[in-house]
């Protein structure tokens, strides 16, 4: 049984549970809170955050190492394409999730989810979503359908889907403008691994309310 | 033919060199400048940065995606081991490679590299020092057989040994009380491809000269 030490709206923590749903995986969650160390992550992790995929003698803190694992031991090729030119291509929208949207959503986050809105910096959060538009434009140009909706999600659709749920329900959702981006991420929303896997909350968001 | 971007005393730069050297496969340098970017790199890299590898069609622009791709092309094998539990552990000491000890030696490395020693900061300078003790620490109680010079440098090692190197340089070496990590990177220094792919020069520090 593959344990799972995670913040249900983390955005890494959130990418792997799509992979571990999509593959219909067995799991155990064990859920920490945001600023939380759980004695296990420290233990775990050099980083000593979630998260933390454990899975018989195999402990993996870091969460694309998790999609390439869970892709070899249990699903032969469902979460990366064939050949080295397309599982190139998806390695590279994945670490375009995890390196560039991340950073670009990062304050749009940070002030909405610790702060009463009265006290959001708006000039950070414009800047914030001026970024994210232009991660929009940037994956306009690179979608492509060796990553898209091709049976089960590829690890660059679970990482990106991730982050454009977290801009959605922080108020940013993906602009319709981005035909194709907008396209795929409503298709991705019918699928069902996408309500199994949503966060259970958001801080600073009601339950289940998309956006504020 | 590979044509390989770079700043020759980059460590992502400098990992990827090894395991391209380490390969024996044949690439065209084009080399970049501290601060330089790069017409090509901009194009080709949503983040700006080197390395960036072009083979043909294919334009990588995140090193670990570039490791990836040579083994799956051409070398099956030689940079990842076997089996999903082995590989997961080769992929956390590269992910650790990046994620830990690239910001441990980051004060040591900008320190010396951008101003005369008279202006070193000495306490960020010990602050990063410690850092990277505790790196190694941790790398003493992770080496294993499996990701330790069985033919071919792995992923793990082309990363690790590049830190190694960059921290030697700017006058940190391993520490010989990490003995098993002490004995690994001696191992490496002594195969050809260290002598092939070591930089030209670091910045702040006199061509060849590995202590300051």
């Amino acid at each position: 049984m593959i344990t799972f030490y995670q913040r249900t709206d983390c955005p890494f923590c959130w990418k792997v549970r799509l992979a571990l749903v999509e593959l219909r995986l067995d799991y155990e969650v064990v859920d920490t809170q945001l600023g939380e160390k759980h004695p296990d992550v420290l233990r775990l992790s050099p980083t000593g955050t979630v998260p933390v995929l454990v899975d018989g003698d195999v402990a993996i803190w870091e969460s694309g190492v998790m999609l390439d694992y869970l892709d070899q031991r249990y699903a032969q090729g469902a979460l990366l394409p064939p050949g080295p030119d397309l599982q190139a291509g998806v390695r590279l929208i994945h670490a375009y999730s995890d390196k560039c949207i991340g950073p670009a959503l990062r304050e749009l986050v940070f002030e909405k989810r610790s702060k009463p809105c009265d006290e959001w910096d708006q000039e950070l959060i414009s800047r914030s979503e001026e970024a994210w538009r232009a991660c929009q434009a940037y994956l306009e140009t690179k979608l492509d359908q060796q990553w898209l909706n091709s049976g089960t999600l590829s690890a660059a659709e679970c990482a990106l889907a991730a982050r454009c749920g977290v801009a959605e329900a922080y108020g940013a959702d993906v602009d319709v403008q981005y035909t194709a981006l907008h396209s795929w991420f409503q298709a991705v929303k019918l699928r069902p691994s996408w309500a199994f896997a949503y966060p259970e909350s958001f801080p600073g968001i009601g339950r289940g309310q998309t956006t504020i």
